[in-house]
């Protein structure tokens, strides 16, 4: 779709110096934009390199506002914030089949909702329900009685087990499973073996969350587990069952959420980081890349961040990160 | 299936106080029973709370035993272990299909046994063999000449290489991919690539164990991986190359083995721990989550927990954990 | 195959004492070996283990050139490495069908090399390419005007996104995901909404790379994510958009990189190590297992190696990690 540098200045309710005119159709970066292409910059260097570029047009912060530019000039407060609304405006529309597939399968009691697409080998089982416009990619396989919403899209080979609820505008990559048992077993003092917990409860996401490639969220033991609207999670995460994950968080690869925990809306979680279970992590709350926070253990304080294993207030641990360093430091 | 809560106070040997003639389809969580569930309490709150709850029966532990209470009550020493026997008793039968879905692909050289169940989409190659009452999922692949006992539960979209041989009872979820090739190179000086070690060993999976989504276990180089009885491993956990993994072993999610490590009977790892190559965890350790183990090291202590990187005995490690905190306090 | 043994030795350059002629049509272990396996031998235990096996030949270093063998001798400088190599001499012509599986999905735009195999349930979307004699594994999903070269491997239940370029003798592990989105959000400071920056590059995997199991590895936002020749990468592993990986590079099991990061030639990074985003880990470094490399940082030092988070010189953290046990020892 063709939109006028003019429209997206609106779209965004931002202020654009020169011609309103140029017409665009999709984003790029700056070393390979062509002259259909918006670019954005974020300081000085990116702006002089935005105005030697192909880019059709270019959206910079507001340390830009009296550059001269002979390319029509979007001036924005946020502009990595105004360029990702560009681009989410200009996306082409993904070029979808709605229908299913000939080489698909799915249950004459599934419901599937208008516009939407089941492609090839993908199984919708019975009494599952697939919201409208929603796809779901070559492979993928939902479960009985799983419920997805509309406009969502699932990726190639994902799997969804029972007793899962999904909401609308939601992406879930490739690889990523939802619903699989939680690791819960019971000792046998008896016999030494591990005799598996129940693990029939459910798993439920909110609206407009992305759930990365080959991420595992496991379903409740007997209540649920909650991912909470807006949550974005990386790729190869795992949050064990009866997590309750509140709104907007954002989790990195490869952390490990274990059972029971808490974490309140608009936590920042970095990569690799290892919640225990039961841990409340509260809102607003940063972890750091690789810390790792104890069982039962509550992390508070909105804005601030933590590191180090166990977790401690930033300041702290690189207080003691330096004394750590400067004892090693002898006959160096 | 119907049960009455005398027939399950007696499968348990446990004492039952109350209507032996209450009907029970199943376990819940308190705040979920409803009249025909079972629940358990591990504590007096717990306990208040499933004597009001709606659900059927109840099983406590001995602390309860002089409990006044309306419902039928099961008194057992390990209300817990108790509990999960009781939903392994009335656990519905899976509503399975036995046969081959006329989407499956069984080569003709395969064997299947009876009651197995092939889904749709699901590929049994040459010569492989599928155990009794044992289910392949959808879309999941099981290669040329790959064994798998009786009662096993594969979910969708598992892959099993060439290699394996999988034990009786054995669940493996979605995404797990077993007998992949190990990570082995040999560096050539004169040019600086990486040539492959060969990978054509064997991997065997013992009976009971139960293997968590997108977890990588890979097959021997030239010899054997082994995964013992009755082990448990959680989601997102790889398994290097000629690995012995004792009987009723724990290892929780994301769990890094290394090649050729021993871990002997009944340990337990936790979360995010990783062990060096050639490393050898003695019966009944404890590895605590994130600690990692250096290559070739013997860690050993029945009951003994071991934390940090390197893994020390948890005891020491916390003595320098609060020295390490107090150096940097100064001036805080 | 058949080889002689002499064969072999002039295929590998090596010197050769002993009945030239034996046949060979293998590798194995010393415990496994048949007649018709070569084994080999990197030390004395080793060597007389070998003398003693059933095998028809043995490979040893140069420390076994006097040694009395009444079997045919190989010896070399590198033995493990002749021993690879001597591996993939013999190494059995996999048993490919070449041909599309009447149950593949291979669409009339895609271009299908010569001697190609397109598995059961696996699917080439419109305008890809497959190389000649590569394979596509059961289930997996090549994406649409995605590019593999000759002679790849590509294993059962792989995805590999559009915007996906793949170069020769690649191989792809099971349930490895290529080209997915990366990870990356703008925060909206007046709703608190994370808005997708837009993921539209693209993803080029050189020759001769292997990617294990369950690996992810993220197409650039609006650039591009590079890995280069000969780099070989484990299990579960993450590799984030944007990144640069040079050529010859080892990454072990579950270590994770960020976005944007760059890594040069012939670094080593061992297991569950973590490289923050734009950090720049120079030629030859070697990461020890589980370290951590802050944002924007830059290792350096060929050969060198670094251990801990944050990252530091070996010999460095060392001293620093004995200081800081022996602050915990008081009263132990």
């Amino acid at each position: 779709m063709q939109w006028t540098v003019g429209e997206i200045a609106r779209a965004l309710g931002a202020r654009l110096t020169g011609d309103r005119r140029v017409e665009l159709d999709g984003v790029a970066s700056i070393a390979a934009a062509s002259g259909r292409k918006l670019v954005f910059a974020d300081d000085e260097r990116q702006l002089k390199a935005a105005l030697e570029s192909a880019a059709g047009a270019l959206i910079a912060g507001v340390f830009a506002e009296n550059a001269r530019s002979l390319k029509p000039l979007v001036v924005s407060a946020h502009p990595r914030l105004a360029f990702a609304r560009a681009a989410e405006l200009m996306a082409e529309q993904e070029e979808r089949k709605p229908g299913i597939h000939s080489r698909a399968l799915v249950a004459a009691s599934a419901v599937i909702g208008s516009q939407a697409t089941i492609d090839a080998c993908a199984i919708v089982d019975e009494q599952a329900t697939i919201g409208e416009q929603t796809s779901v990619g070559a492979g993928s396989f939902i479960a009985k009685g799983v419920i997805i919403g509309a406009e969502c899209r699932i990726f190639p080979n994902v799997t969804i087990y029972p007793g899962t609820v999904v909401g609308k505008r939601v992406r879930i990559h490739s690889g990523a499973v939802l619903g699989s048992d939680g690791f819960g077993y019971v000792r046998d003092p008896a016999t030494g073996r591990h005799v598996k917990f129940p693990q029939i409860g459910s798993l439920e996401v909110g609206d407009d969350v992305e759930i990365g490639a080959n991420s595992t969220i496991d379903r409740g033991a007997l209540e649920s587990t909650l991912i909470g609207r807006g949550t974005k999670i990386d790729n190869l995460v795992h949050v064990g069952h009866n997590c309750r994950i509140g709104e907007n968080v954002i989790i990195a690869a490869q952390t490990g959420v274990s059972g029971s925990v808490v974490i309140e809306d608009n936590v920042i979680v970095g990569g690799q980081v290892g919640i225990a279970d039961h841990a409340r992590i509260e809102k607003g709350v940063l972890l750091g890349a690789q810390c790792g926070v104890l069982p039962h253990k509550i992390v508070r304080g909105e804005g601030v961040a933590f590191w180090g294993t166990p977790a401690r207030p930033l300041r702290k641990y690189l207080k003691s990160l330096a004394a750590l360093a400067s004892l090693g430091r002898d006959g160096d």
